[in-house]
């Protein structure tokens, strides 16, 4: 059940219609590791700065997050800020400091080398795999994310990479600009001949896809009378999608659609308040609660 | 499981990236109505001018849809030119030339007023109210179009349709245009206490969700390598709902919730071709298929 995640640790300053901060921790490892670490404990491997404090460093370890891979940098953490539209919709980025993340080389301590379970956050493509070398034999699951950025920049880079790995999780957009096709099943397909055997669509508000051989499954988002701040709602899918399944010691077409719903739910907490404030106080049978009212909203027979 | 529908019959100009059509029968009662017979006998109530021809008559003649109710006004019928972008989400409305729709009065021949569901197509609010006016009885279910020229332009009149009907089936900006909410779950809330005990929400390519009471459904789109004309997906969306509603004589949450995989079946068949050319070849045991193929996609087990 041993659950590797490689990416982002950061500090972001939020804007969205209901209220705002200058600072909060943030980073897809971030959200994805206090996601997943409800259901199974995570590895996590990242570089933060000196300005990363004891205080941050607490939020970690009420769970059961391992930060032996989490490497200290002189200099200042990775630092976005964003702004969104009123109906939340859109975002606009205002800053992006990549800082210490700048030179980020993802060293994994001898004790992850044996992860089952890993998840290559959205870095470059080239430390993705670099992460996978690191390896001392082939995890069951290896989950990517990635985004326009290394799609159009790093096509060659990511192509490499996208053989090496199992699951795909990525949003509309970006599977559209993978895939080159603006309908969805034919980008899937496309990148689907590409290596990952399943590939993750996440929509947002309009729930999530899993497409895998010929096998297509369909979750919901869990409809919400509130949403505050957008911001990890896809790193904590992927958080709670790899979570339950490293929890299950699965990765069956069966287990990987159960983990849809948990990848959903925990989408859907972590936009209730802003940045990882929900996932702080989140508890597992909130997640067990929520995710069967999400499956009852599924459940049609004909 | 008479079933009543009451809406525009149509010409469209369509320009899509795949193909382009002058004039092709069109218009939401035309969609609605293919689509339902293939379930259950239609009673169409609309109006055309005298370029409606024989040819036309003969696309509704080869259906179970009844065209007593269709009058026949001196002048042009209804026609409206659109043109889709490139990823087919956005379209252009280049003109509509309402002509004899203008003038329309529904006017139900004495064998409709008894019908036991009722669909009230994007018309007048006003003019829906009059069609139930002429109902010798109840009906089981009124279910109702509209659209944000209504919402904006008529929303007394609208409020007051409301107050009638039983189920509501728009898209999301439209949800949230009358519900005066940017989230759907609030504007829903606020719809429902505006009369309807049931919304349906047309997503598109995202599928559909139904709320009722405090139970909410969530039905994927059925995925389709091909898209090419979005042209009447909602409408046929209505016609499968409303359809399989009458085919059953049934209108509990539980077949409310079959409707919903019907409905977004008929949709996903509209889109495949040009105009109503795919609804025009297409089998009951087509449309039986497509729905045993989409429940499989929303079937997970906790």
């Amino acid at each position: 059940m041993s659950l590797l995640v490689v990416g982002s640790v950061a500090f972001d300053a939020l804007q969205t219609p209901f209220g705002s901060t200058d600072r909060t921790l943030g980073g897809a490892a971030t959200y994805f590791s206090l996601a997943a670490s409800l259901m199974a404990p995570v590895r996590l491997v990242g570089v933060v700065g000196d300005d990363f404090s004891a205080a941050d460093e607490a939020t970690f370890r009420g769970r059961k997050i391992d930060l032996d891979g989490l490497e200290r940098a002189p200099g200042k953490s990775f630092f976005w800020s964003g702004r969104y539209s009123d109906d939340l919709r859109t975002r606009q980025t205002l800053t992006t400091e990549l800082n210490v993340f700048a030179t980020f080389e993802p060293k994994l301590p001898a004790a992850y080398q044996d992860s089952q379970y890993v998840f290559l956050g959205n870095i470059d493509p080239v430390l993705q795999r670099h992460v996978l070398a690191q390896m001392r034999r082939r995890p069951k699951l290896v989950a990517l994310d990635t985004m326009n950025y290394w799609i159009s920049g790093s096509s060659e880079e990511l192509a490499k990479t996208l053989r090496m790995i199992d699951a795909l999780l990525i949003n509309d957009e970006e599977a559209s600009q993978l895939g080159g096709e603006h309908n969805i099943l034919r980008a899937v397909k496309r990148i689907m001949s590409m290596g990952p055997s399943a590939v993750i669509i996440k929509r947002g508000e309009y729930g999530a896809m899993l497409f895998q051989g010929d096998t297509i499954a369909a979750v919901p988002a869990y409809p919400l009378e509130k949403v505050y701040d957008p911001t990890g709602a896809g790193d904590s899918f992927a958080g709670g999608f790899m979570g339950y399944l490293a929890s299950q010691r699965k990765s069956s077409h069966e287990f990987m659609r159960k983990a849809m719903v948990y990848g959903s739910v925990l989408g859907s907490f972590a936009v209730e308040k802003l940045g990882v404030e929900r996932l702080r106080t989140l508890k597992r049978r909130d997640v067990e609660r929520r995710a069967r009212d999400l499956v009852k909203m599924t459940h049609i027979r004909l």
